[in-house]
């Protein structure tokens, strides 16, 4: 069994949990090293303070969950079942008296949840998410060995990236240029949907890479990230397609700035508002403030958006071991849209970042 | 305004609702024609039985929001601002005594339902996943025309899935070509993780493609699809490279059947459970019950997994519009893994399949 799962049973000791209902497939997977997308099916991991867990999936997924690394009961339901009266036959054979379930509030749908209500109508509901949140807010070594290669990756999709820049390429080609060279090497899924934005369309920060075809003379933005062993990086570079405006390449250096100093005040001990107020003050004196419309960072890990959330308002401290992204940028529309983002684990005395790619304004000719 | 926002106004009207929150960004799709994918942000869609209805999103997707084809409202909010506290102001604009709200209760998580009810503790909550899940379930001509499209590229896709089979490429090179040609095509998304199964890999239903290299004899089994303007396809096809084993083609032909004989039972009026049936009882009485072990078929639309549901146990009467798959399969560990899907519509007499790709034995080399 994981030391993790065995740090969860531990918590539902303490709470005086009877068991807890987990169907996240990232929580499923940090738990149980099993990883599987379940659609619209359900997986749960079924987890008791002192009785033996049991991993709950679709039929035809059994023997996968068998042939993982979990080696505990894995119980199955076939399509024409209905799945929550066999699971409560699994519960009700190693719990007599439910009185106090834990379930994942933040990933948990109504309809579940209240199918869980009709089989235990007089259950008390705690939430599990704070906790798990909690658990994966602190990487462990190999967690960090993990994302180490993830990051590797990510610096080798963007060096595939700026090769493949060519006028009248389209974005979309791009992308499929990176995740094609990528998937030839053995990477089986990016962290999220791969982003390339060139020249007016880099301005939204979180556009849809598309027709746009480049030219000289764009900012590139190159947002992107793969899973590796279960963990994930995510990385920014933005790069100039033959000389950009000069205003483009004064907003890159306020970014880089901004990032920079950000980066560089990580350390334990600090506040992630602190990190963000960093940033923000760079941008905001040089006068482009309202065009900085997202947070610092975000936490990342066995998923792309975990905790810590670096922004105004999270005075969590930062602590040895956590694992989160700088990412400030500039959009200004019909101008240039520029981010800079790397993610970076903590030390004792500073930190590491993942990725490696240079950040100096390059332009690729 | 579209007219199905028109249709589920009137349903709020008649069900004497104050107010919809509506957060599935599928459902959000198919009401506004806006597609974003807010990951752990809020996107919403707030409608009200006669007052105006309106976007919510995070403020970085404000401007595409407004881009699109929705012509209504648009609202946003911060990183560090309490979403809750904006969207309630916004309600309180247009309602002022909340007293009955439907929510999307098989999207709405826990913690976000107890957000709203925090809001209005005492309010009447209702489940808008139903009436949206009917009025999907009939498509309209023009979505049946993007299916058509989608089909189209989803048998462009096999083919050339099939032009790249060759003896020690992996699967996982075999996804990475059809992606990549896809995508240089203008192809942004595909319905799912593209499936290429080979050997024994393919005995596994929702099998991950992988590092197994293809060998002469294999059975290989391609399940994809594209997201077209807004619709999904979904195929499947099992194709033999090289010669496979006397056992696999036998099993081939019995699937085969299945698939045939469930497809000609198709039209307005049979059961969804007939269906089923029919296909199980010629796998059942070919000695193969037990390896056929998920429902029949699923409807598609917007998402690649809508009503109807094709299994024992739901007898809903097929009617003209519907559109769903006939996909049975035959996985045999160690011996073969066959299954043979098309997507269909449904017409007045029988109905249309989307794909076209040949379904008899077919041996490439």
């Amino acid at each position: 069994m994981k030391k993790q799962l065995q740090q969860f049973k531990t918590w539902l000791i303490e709470q005086n949990i009877d068991g807890a209902f987990l169907n996240d497939p990232a929580t499923v997977a940090y738990l149980t090293g099993y990883q599987s997308d379940p659609h619209e099916r359900i997986l749960a991991l079924l987890v008791f303070p002192h009785e033996a867990p049991f991993l709950f999936t679709p039929a035809l997924e059994i023997e996968d969950a068998k042939n993982s690394e979990w080696d505990q009961d894995v119980f199955g339901y076939l399509d024409n079942e209905n799945p929550w009266a066999v699971i409560a036959s699994h519960i009700n054979e190693r719990v007599s008296d439910f009185k106090k379930m834990a379930v994942e509030k933040n990933f948990l749908t109504l309809d579940r949840f209240e199918a869980l209500k009709n089989l235990y109508p007089s259950v008390e509901v705690q939430d599990a998410s704070s906790i798990i949140q909690q658990m994966q807010l602190i990487k462990t070594e190999d967690e960090i060995k993990k994302m180490v290669e993830a990051g590797e990756w990510a610096d080798k999709a963007l060096e595939i990236g700026f090769q493949s820049l060519e006028a009248g390429k389209s974005e979309q080609e791009i992308v499929a240029e990176i995740e094609y060279q990528l998937k030839k090497m053995g990477i089986r899924e990016m962290s999220f949907e791969t982003m390339v934005l060139t020249g007016d369309n880099a301005a939204s920060p979180h556009g849809v890479p598309g027709e746009r075809k480049i030219q000289k003379g764009d900012l590139v933005l190159f947002d992107l990230g793969v899973v590796w062993k279960g963990y994930t990086s995510d990385v920014t570079r933005t790069v100039s397609y033959g000389m950009a405006s000069e205003e483009a390449a004064h907003i890159y250096e306020i970014v880089l700035k901004a990032h920079e100093e950000a980066l560089a005040a990580v350390k334990p001990g600090v506040k992630a508002s602190t990190l963000d107020k960093i940033a923000r003050d760079i941008i905001t004196e040089a006068g482009y403030g309202e065009y900085f419309n997202h947070r610092l960072g975000h936490g990342l890990g066995s998923s792309v958006h975990e905790f810590p959330s670096i922004m105004e308002g999270n005075d969590m401290l930062i602590q040895e071991g956590m694992c989160f992204s700088i990412e400030p940028g500039i959009y200004v529309p019909g101008v240039a849209g520029v981010r800079i983002e790397d993610c970076l684990y903590v030390t004792s005395d500073g930190c590491e970042v993942f990725t490696h790619t240079p950040k100096t304004f390059t332009v690729i000719d």
